[in-house]
């Protein structure tokens, strides 16, 4: 039985906050490999209700779901330029097994564009065949230098999906829908609102053509990129001479789509609603919603069978937890905070005398007296209040702290300020280069929805003198 | 579209069979790398079916689901040194990352147990923590010589439980727990009768003190293990220095056991159930458990309405896929066949007259017109009577080529007639060695349940002259 230490206010230190509260939340311990995680119940139920919930919203869309080989030989990863230049830093290689050289070196996958691209010059002939829609859930690793629970480790878990149309009108349709789909998913399920947009050509992903993406704002201001969607057009059919006969018995090259999130989102959940007290899990994606905490059953025996009886009543429904040990009753109430569940139900012999429990928001604090038969009704309403306030605090935070700016000192200044900076920016990759030298600052998107000035503005960046239309979010990021 | 090829009968050679049909069925394509599989949505939808099922079945026993990183250093995996010696010639070795050598080497996680080990040296303390139920569904990674789809492959898909107790009764009783749920799992789920039984010394786990199986007959009469629970006893917490403080306040080290299934499950039910017209799914873990074909919808529009409305019916209750395309009728039945759909609905224009259609089984063959106003509870029934007839065959064929003998020549005789043969055997690793080189059958378990004779008999090597009380299911084997 490990103690709970005291978690570093969120204010003084937002990274050691974090590391805090991951550990102290039950969510990670450390693997014996540096770099990589472990994910506890606690994180890994957050992880599997994802899983869950994306994909009955990938089922409406026709998504497949397959499972790919974890290994990637030299040769298929050579075959498109772009994109091995773009991952070669970070691949963890086989070269022996057991006491044996390989022949070949062999790629942990650090995404499976290729190994998705072989497959489809495999079973694809006919435009009869197309779409075709498949997803994996799978571990990927990317030797990455620096590394954070849930945001940057050296393996994680991902779901990848990777399509084939007949039309590039319908691949880049696929493309907006998914994240889309993504956007609409952080809102109602994560109680996270996202900036859905177009990724600068310099912040693109390896090999695509176009990459959307959403990005979210962390408590401390910064930028979380949490989900990305890729148009490729031909790139890696051309690449790997993947075609179909179409309607007049002519190939052609297919065109691809491939989009993701990742265990990523944990971290956004944490960095979203976590407080001074621990993380909060949204409800709709916590593996407990509700802990049932007794107090003193050791004097009144009638509190636990009490407690079971609710524990019982409300397990048909919600995802429940039962607390019947003899910790003292403030521990066992900051051990459910700390663990972000969002209600506490706490039952003590007083309780029992009135037919009544306590129940505590773990997002307001608020302690409600529920008669126990109401408990059912109240609970539900509860949870999807929390829901929403969590939602809207997320939301009024990243609309406060989003400004425009028309000019490189007052830029500077907000960027210091860590907000979120959307400024006229002609998105030449040598100025993004500059910015992030001199700021720290990188470009998020070009965000799909904006009031922007009609005319076009000078770009931000103080030595470009190029005019320009586009308006981009600047921010400091994860 | 690929057009269908024919499959070689099974009676004429069940490995080309079975090759044929995992790739006809539209089960998998072979990986890039030598030995890999790539899982398509119809073997990948029943992976995701058992996972389904199997997290209800451990979740009544209190299993957590974890996940533990793909890596093993190679300081921790020599800690024990069974363990080590058992896998190490299997071992993928990461050596380089990008262009840069590691200080030290890597290995890619043939099983879990030493990260497991070095989790649980982590987070327990005291008795008060005990038991620790946790379980992971995860990828991993064996370099074996020969490999075959689903059975052995050098990257497989899997669930690996791995407990602690306080005490050696605790952990033996899950220990059997487990192997039993599997075993019910096999026959509720996958409709396969598995015989129970602890391996023999020299077949049990390394590092494992006690291992069980379920082992399974295939059509070919060859044995395949389709699930084992293991019981470590200290030998890990030992390794690992796992302590626990225990009532008294005196450090123990725990007792622990581990557990799993594996895709092999997937291979498992296409050598029970397949036939030479293809695989048979059972309907409990069919991803497409009714398939509506619709027949001259070209020549009729109403087909397709009546068909639509029928599948928007079924698909309430049941998996359902819909065949609207204007392939041939023939090639459309031919297709669900070899897919292993229990079930087909076929309607066509006359059937829309009788308001009724042909319900076809994918077991039996057998063809039943039925009134559209019963379709459902039809459907229903028929897929339990599916269900009961796949086990019913499987166990009457396991009953009758399961034989007694008690002296060598009849078990060479039995052996080579692909029978599984009950012995008497003293286990002794020397003959179980020497009875493999000259009839090519190991030991698969001394089964739990058997008629023995109640005095010694003579071990039925000739070799030995130990006599001895046990009865060992002796057999060819995957």
């Amino acid at each position: 039985m490990k103690q709970l230490d005291k978690i570093t206010p969120l204010e003084q230190d937002f990274a050691k906050w974090y590391t805090d509260v991951v550990k102290q939340g039950e969510l990670i311990e450390y693997g014996p490999t540096k770099g990589t995680l472990i994910f506890k119940p606690n994180s890994f139920g957050i992880w599997e209700l994802i899983q869950k919930e994306l994909n009955e919203e990938f089922k409406k869309h026709g998504v497949k779901n397959v499972y790919l080989p974890l290994f990637i030989p030299d040769r298929l990863f050579l075959k498109e330029k772009e994109h091995v230049a773009g991952f070669n830093p970070e691949l963890a290689t086989i070269t022996r097994v057991g006491d044996k050289e390989l022949d070949e070196k062999i790629y942990v996958r650090p995404t499976s564009e290729v190994l998705f691209a072989d497959l489809f010059k495999k079973i694809i002939e006919s435009h009869k065949d197309l779409p075709i829609i498949y997803n994996q859930w799978a571990n990927v690793v990317r030797w990455e230098k620096t590394t954070n629970p849930f945001l940057r480790s050296r393996e994680f878990l991902w779901q990848e999906g990777h399509t084939c149309h007949n039309t590039s009108i319908e691949a880049r349709k696929l493309t907006k829908t998914m994240i889309n789909l993504y956007s609409k998913f952080a809102k109602k399920y994560l109680a996270i609102p996202v900036i859905v947009g177009k990724k600068t050509p310099y912040e693109k992903f390896a090999g695509a053509c176009t990459t959307y993406t959403i990005e979210a704002m962390m408590k401390d201001g910064k930028a979380l990129q949490t989900g990305t969607s890729h148009y490729f057009a031909q790139n890696f059919s051309k690449a790997f001479d993947i075609t179909f006969k179409n309607k007049n018995n002519e190939a052609e090259y297919v065109y691809q789509t491939s989009w993701g999130v990742s265990t990523r989102l944990i971290g956004a959940i944490i960095m979203t609603h976590g407080d001074n007290r621990g993380i909060v899990i949204p409800p709709r994606v916590a593996p407990v919603q509700i802990d049932i905490l007794e107090l003193f059953s050791n004097k009144e025996p009638k509190v636990h069978e009490k407690a079971l009886e609710i524990y019982v009543q409300l397990s048909k429904k919600f995802r429940v937890r039962l607390d019947s040990s003899e910790k003292m009753p403030g521990f066992k109430a900051a051990n459910s905070e700390i663990q972000g569940v969002p209600l506490r139900i706490e039952i003590g012999p007083r309780d029992l005398e009135n037919n009544s429990v306590t129940v505590v928001r773990r997002d307001t604090l608020e302690k409600i007296t529920v008669n126990i038969s109401e408990l059912k009704s109240v609970v539900k309403d509860l949870l999807d209040k929390i829901h929403a306030n969590l939602y809207s605090q997320a939301a009024e935070r990243l609309k406060k702290n989003t400004v425009f700016v028309d000019n490189y000192v007052d830029f500077k200044a907000k960027i210091k300020e860590n907000k979120f900076v959307i400024a006229p920016f002609c998105c030449s990759e040598e100025a993004e280069i500059l910015i992030k030298e001199e700021t720290g600052a990188s470009t998020r998107c070009i965000p799909r929805k904006i009031n922007k000035p009609s005319k076009a503005q000078e770009c931000i960046f103080q030595k470009c003198k190029n005019k320009t239309n586009k308006y981009v979010i600047f921010a400091r990021a994860y």
